[in-house]
């Protein structure tokens, strides 16, 4: 008989802190086609925290196990499972609940991680690197040498994106919200690094030499945005995928009619709901390729153990972080 | 000798009222490759007021002539024009100031309308249903039997839509802002014509069974244009192609994030900037036939002799009106 394992769990949507809870299950049995994973790493995410706290489009089946992104080994394999290994380093899809000590999951849909890249980076490749990667291919036809401008510079998709633009031959303008982050981004090598104010767009076109922009990254909103919006060459784009400030967007007309800027927005996890196979694990390519050299690490603030899930959810509920919080499992 | 025309002209911008005068001109001789017009009828469009009170994103030279579009008869011709014959009645393009007896105008430039299509008629083709000839071509490709939603539906761009809309085979939804305009677009035979209020998605969803509706067209901004977006599809595009509130969009993170809404704007004359003579020629070919067919006709409120131009711009700035406020020439 194999031990117990510990899950979070929530039973009803409210304040993360409170209502989540850690129980203990039996030991998952896989089905035909699924393989056990026992987790090493999870991070708390915020769409982790507004699912929890019923703030998400999707809500689960209560009660449900938070989660939408992690890594664990496969340990065990049901019947009819050819395209993995037990020992296997794997990515889970995020519609499992990664908090969990471990999970029976579909093979089909686990993404089996190269040798040379740890559990807890692995743990932490799906969702902001991959929306750093498809924000960088999928709106706007760069050239090399081109510029794009982004806000929320210093967060985890943020960083990525200025790791994957330089792999890409694209400069960044980063710009963040407190001046103390300037010289930490600027140590990564950054092209430019600012700090947002009403006097953005003379400090972008000074520091851009008046180079058009013809891509915004926005993961802020309200002011924010719009002042990104002002940064913008003409028929330029500008993609929402967060919205920090909780204030919505506002576009003043002449943006659409006269400057032609277009406004999109991503949700990575709908993302892969609609990819193929194939464009799946042909992006986590190459984004092992850049993690096998060290690129593409999330910063982590501090782990935790399942256990303490209600001190990592309360940690990871506060603002000014230097890092995620992640849970990390024996 | 030719006798003298008059032309409207403003030497600061302001209101319109104040500021537009007319004055007297030598008649135009035509340089080499121009061809000289005498104007039949000109409409005052917002984007004219907008211009003489300095609010438009273009600025002319001052003292400058106002109007964006007319038409008239082509009474000279300059050397080596090979391709218009004196008597046509031609479009002129926006950049000439069409508020004016007459104009040497580039040959090349000008749009000859065929026979069987009136001045007046021809002379408001060029803006508005041009307009919504793109809007239906140039953002979404609906397939024949889908909705689309938008608001100013008793606009003369919006009427447009709901004509062009017909010709292809899709169905309109038309929201208007006074219930009294309900009876009088429904009898031009119109899918659906609701009134603007909170409870607008709810309707439209009653009205149309609850078929997808993935484009709608904005020509308020504000409060107006975040209730169409509301009743938009997942993926859908909300093209914004005026501003009568003056509001800006505001749009909630999630409808880019979570619904993939895609926010762009159309301003026409850029369009014809950048379009091939071809296009613009293969366009105006289609709103011909129309017209021809008694079509695209934009109702007009007043007509104005030129020397009148200061009471038909006061008249042109009221709200409510009926149709258009346009300049009749001799």
């Amino acid at each position: 008989m194999k031990k117990n394992i510990n899950a979070a769990v929530y039973e009803t949507h409210g304040n993360p802190a409170d209502v989540v809870r850690v129980e203990s299950r039996s030991w998952p049995a896989p089905a035909d086609g699924e393989a056990v994973v026992e987790m090493r790493a999870a991070p708390i995410n915020p769409a982790d925290l507004n699912q929890i706290e019923g703030k998400y489009p999707i809500r689960p089946q209560l009660p449900a196990t938070p989660g939408f992104e992690g890594a664990g080994v496969v340990v065990d394999l049901g019947r009819n499972v050819t395209n993995i290994a037990e020992g296997a380093l794997v990515i889970l899809p995020h519609n499992i609940g990664t908090w969990r000590d471990a999970a029976a999951v579909k093979a089909d849909e686990l993404v089996v991680v190269p040798a040379g890249i740890e559990p807890v980076h692995a743990a932490m490749l799906k969702i902001n690197p991959m929306t750093a990667w498809r924000l960088l291919h999928d709106y706007v036809d760069l050239q090399k040498g081109e510029w794009l401008i982004q806000n929320a510079a210093n967060s985890a998709a943020g960083r990525a994106v200025i790791q994957i633009a330089r792999e890409l031959g694209y400069k960044t303008v980063n710009v963040v919200r407190r001046v103390e982050l300037i010289d930490e981004l600027r140590a990564e090598g950054d092209d430019i690094v600012l700090v947002d104010g009403e006097n953005l767009r003379h400090e972008v076109k000074d520091a851009t030499n008046g180079a058009p922009i013809r891509l915004g990254l926005n993961a802020v909103g309200g002011d924010s945005a719009l002042r990104l919006a002002n940064c913008l060459a003409p028929e330029s784009t500008l993609v929402t995928y967060g919205a920090m400030s909780l204030q919505p967007l506002k576009i003043p007309n002449g943006l659409l009619i006269f400057k032609d800027l277009r406004f999109r927005g991503i949700w990575i996890n709908k993302w892969y709901d609609n990819a193929t196979k194939q464009e799946r694990i042909e992006a986590f390519q190459r984004l092992f390729e850049m993690a096998k050299r060290g690129l593409l690490k999330t910063k982590v603030e501090k782990a935790y153990p399942l256990s303490d899930a209600k001190a990592a959810v309360t940690h990871a509920a506060q603002g000014k972080r230097s890092g995620k919080i992640i849970f990390e499992f024996q």
